[in-house]
């Protein structure tokens, strides 16, 4: 039966951005301005996974490198040329590349975007009760509430 | 700490094709001729969904037209041009166009690739326990057992 709540395909690069560039509180806030995601999974009501469209302008990064305790991750590079940087070291990507980041290694990953065009990727991440997040290179951990929004603190335990 | 168990990033198109194109009994499994299905998630050890990249070679469909009870999931075209079948009708979708479909609402879909070029895209579901399959236009349907392996019914509930 026809769904006339939620669209039936959808050009990725017109749905709305995201609004705000990210939860995490200074000076860590900052550091993801030069980032946009469009969010697409979200549109078509799907609960289970979230799907983004991410862009990168020269110089930004998909997120403070970090790994998830229990939420398995996915990138797909449809543009440009950003590194992977993880405890491996830096790996360069480019178009048609992907990378999978298992839940609950603590291998800490982001992508970083050091030319001079935009990279742009798709990214997928499950939506598993529990999660927490370490990040390795910064004085910060998240855990995710029971109502699902994300609590940040200090590696003490105290609250941003 | 590294793990070697698994790749750091992989080139999407020289992944392993899947070795079995589908897991339907005939007359439905000769129906997946046309489709070539590379498993991405699973080289990187991913558990909480699956991502795939699939090719559609001309008058390939990406699965019967079906949709799942507990599965979410997200298409996004890389290349190529197939249309989307659902209870709304048809759809041509084209690169750079996404879709989504929710888990439980009954509406069948599938890809198909009337064009002469091949269809190229990455197909999202997660691995929800308890899914089962209905196939509105077929006599069939598909239950996930506890072992996480299909079975194939016809609608009467008789084993194919």
């Amino acid at each position: 039966m026809p769904n006339a709540r939620f669209p039936i395909a959808v050009v990725a690069l017109e749905a709305a951005p995201r609004t705000k560039p990210s939860n995490h509180p200074e000076p860590f806030f900052s550091r993801m301005a030069g980032r946009e995601k469009r969010p697409l999974g979200d549109l078509f009501g799907l609960a289970n996974f979230g799907v983004n469209i991410t862009r990168l302008v020269p110089g930004g990064c998909s997120a403070l490198r970090h790994a998830h305790s229990k939420q398995d991750e996915f990138v797909y590079i449809l543009a440009g040329h950003p590194i992977l940087i993880t405890d491996d070291g830096e790996t360069q990507l480019a178009p048609g590349i992907c990378a999978g980041f298992k839940a609950g290694n603590g291998n800490g990953h982001h992508l970083v975007n050091r030319a001079d065009e935009d990279v742009l990727y798709l990214e997928v991440g499950d939506r598993s009760a529990g999660d927490a997040v370490s990040y390795p290179d910064d004085d910060l951990q998240a855990v995710l509430d029971q109502d699902g929004k994300w609590r940040f603190l200090d590696k003490n335990g105290a609250s941003y």
